[in-house]
């Protein structure tokens, strides 16, 4: 029977045995910080309400919303002229959507059980989400998010605690990273400073672009939404300030001084540095005042990380909100929040060989098979060694030893032990190290206690 | 504005932080067993091509797809008689669906990845599945299953490491189980011996429900697909067969012993006896041979873990099959596997109490907040705490003491740590235990040295 290779969706992935090692490795980094800090679990369904999910995300965000198909006679309600029309005609075959991000069934899931959760509520939560996206080099249509918040308290406490965070995740990960700060009070001082504080969401969309296009087609585009020359003449210098975290923000004191809420952002930035200097978490902390992230619900701090050792976007970033779950009826729910990018932060660490061996190797010892009795005095050895938590197996055929080798060595098992018949009369086991071909003898009751396994 | 409160759908649910930490200590202590075993993790995306589902899974299966929306124009290539058939419309506007089970998904990684595999291949795989079901109680549309296969080998040392894992899951758990075992040769020879060697299906289906309709009604089931008066009495014999495994088999063995495939039943499972006898974990071990397990893709050991203490259907189950790949055009990829029971281990375990304190606090240690000074003095003895891996926080805002030692209250953070202004003076902190109200006062850089933390 001639069968096609089977496949899977495009943008979305298998991950083998070696790339889910190296994820739970992260993974299991990230979520040990988090539930140091004290942040809870949670998980959300993958399916949402579409009613929740439309018109969060933009125009463009509720096209790129993976939508189930409802169950059953789902054609009923459907008119001839649906036929010519996707936009009318999915609401009626539709209900449900994948989530697109972990942010909105957040905010569902704090209005649903508001009364159940007693705030300030800090939990942390890694599911995969889904987006519709074109599939290309390092964007996929499934891939795993990974967010912490603390919402219901103003403190900027909150903020020191996930700089906190970050340095230690990425120190964990042996990641050198350099966390950049900015303050949307600052970006509207800036705005309101260069008399267009009406625009501070164009202002804020294109100096977010500086990074990937540079001032000059920054200036451009504001141009293109009638900034004027005067206004951008003084844009420029703020946004190319050079030097100390001090410098920039005295300089800035100077320039939008004049801005109530410019002034209160920095003061909060000032503050959060002399938590981050008291708790000695100030290295590599710098304030970027062309750091704007595109998301227009952050209200205060924002957060992004940038790898020092390796070319790639920011890997983790984030910020404070006012509200979070206005868009569900319920106001005044301040939270501050960061995402790690788990995909990226793989790539950096596979890119600069930082997963450790135990993140690659899976199986410590192969107990080799040679019939019956053998196997049984290995299945006694074996269980000890499991006993002792070292990963273990034993192969489950009695076939020819080239083979049972060629197996320990392609799954890169780094020790191999035989009890034959000669180790089984004497209740010995040889021990061979498959990464240098040594090996030695040992009572095969003492194995579990050799102190290179 | 008023909104009415968000909600999820019917057969989703979300897993609260206290939900989540339980779980997670469950699947903690499977996924170690799986580890120790040798076992690899393996991920395969939520979407599947529906080509890859349809089929699999039988009609009523299909049915029970949830199935993705084309994104973009899905109308093209509709017609107006797609509009009153749902089942001529589906496939042209939805080629993919939402994973069913993780068996299928694991065939086909097997065939997609075949050359890269390493056979005797080990994996787990933990991840949900969604079916289109009519959510009851204790039935979802979206929910965990927890898979170990090995396939690639016919030995029956895999079915032995299979109870091996069984065992070790539920010990380490707190759970008594019976391990139920019996072969899919045997049920063959029973029909045959029987006289009805081709109705091997409809005898299997039929005595599956024995458990849950009794033995009469089973005999009414078989009367109705024609198997005969004097077929039935022979059957009823074997099915009700006690006493010893050995005494059961034995018994067999007279009566089926003219069955070839029979009598390979009894020999795998006199092995596979013989290799629990062997390695100490026959307890609790039974030959059941009314257990027939519905699927037919079953040829060898089928398997079933039922809780000693708690009603409740099976916990765990699986089986042997040749052939987990031939649905992709790959033949002879024999392998053995078992799945766990997610949600009903959980109900298991929270209905004898069994979850451990340390599943269900998650904050240690909480220390409240005085104000500018003692709050920095607090961070760093919590920095200390964090260091050796003890969950604590702070709380976030100088509230008032009551307002902060209910939030410790609600949130069952058994000890708080007070450094105020006295403390500050000192040096010193009280760490207070909320269980009993007692407190004592320590150096603030000792806390994280408490025998009791």
């Amino acid at each position: 029977m001639a069968v096609s290779k089977p496949s899977i969706p495009k943008g979305t992935r298998d991950f083998s045995p070696a790339e889910m090692s190296r994820r739970n490795y992260m993974f299991d980094v990230i979520k040990g910080v988090f539930r140091r800090h004290g942040f809870l679990p949670l998980e959300t369904p993958a399916m949402e309400n579409l009613s929740t999910l439309l018109g969060k995300y933009g125009e463009e965000g509720d096209k790129l919303l993976f939508r189930i198909l409802n169950s059953g006679d789902f054609t009923r309600g459907l008119a001839a002229d649906d036929l010519d029309n996707p936009s009318a005609m999915a609401p009626k075959i539709s209900d449900k959507g994948l989530r697109y991000d972990l942010t909105v069934p957040f905010a569902r899931y704090v209005v649903q059980h508001r009364n159940d959760i007693v705030f300030p509520f800090r939990r942390y939560q890694i599911q995969p989400v889904w987006r519709a996206d074109r599939p290309q080099r390092g964007r996929y249509r499934e891939f795993y998010q990974c967010d912490v918040d603390i919402v219901g308290s103003r403190s900027l406490l909150n903020e020191a605690e996930l700089v906190q965070i970050v340095r230690q995740v990425f120190s964990q990960l042996g990641i050198a990273v350099t966390i950049k700060l900015n303050n949307r009070k600052i970006l509207y001082g800036i705005a309101e400073s260069i008399g267009h504080a009406d625009r501070m969401t164009d202002i804020t969309v294109a100096i977010d672009k500086i990074d990937k296009i540079g001032m000059d087609a920054v200036c451009e585009e504001l141009r293109s939404k009638d900034i004027g020359e005067e206004a951008l003449d003084s844009l420029k210098p703020i946004l190319e300030l050079r030097g100390s975290n001090d410098l920039k923000l005295k300089t800035l004191r100077q320039t939008i001084g004049h801005s109530e809420t410019g002034m209160d952002g920095i003061g909060e930035m000032e503050k959060l540095l002399d938590y981050c200097a008291a708790l000695g978490i100030d290295g590599n902390v710098e304030v970027d005042l062309s750091l704007a992230r595109g998301l227009n619900y952050y209200t205060g701090t924002i957060f992004e990380v940038k790898a020092n050792d390796f070319e790639i976007g920011s890997i983790c970033g984030g910020g404070r909100y006012d509200d979070l779950t206005g868009i569900f009826g319920m106001p005044d729910t301040p939270g501050v929040g960061i995402s790690f990018g788990a995909d990226r932060i793989y790539d950096v660490m596979n890119g600069l060989g930082l997963f450790p061996d135990e993140a690659t190797v899976s199986t410590k010892v192969l107990f080799l098979n040679f019939g019956p009795q053998e196997e049984l005095a290995s299945m006694k050895a074996l269980a000890q060694l499991r006993e002792a938590g070292i990963p273990s197996e034993i192969y489950p055929d009695n076939a020819k030893v080239k083979k049972q080798m060629e197996y320990a060595n392609k799954r890169g098992i780094p020790f191999v032990v035989i009890i034959g018949s000669e180790e089984l009369a004497t209740g010995m086991a040889v021990v061979k190290d498959m990464r240098d071909g040594s090996q030695r003898t040992v009572p095969a009751g003492e194995i579990a206690r050799l102190p290179e396994l």
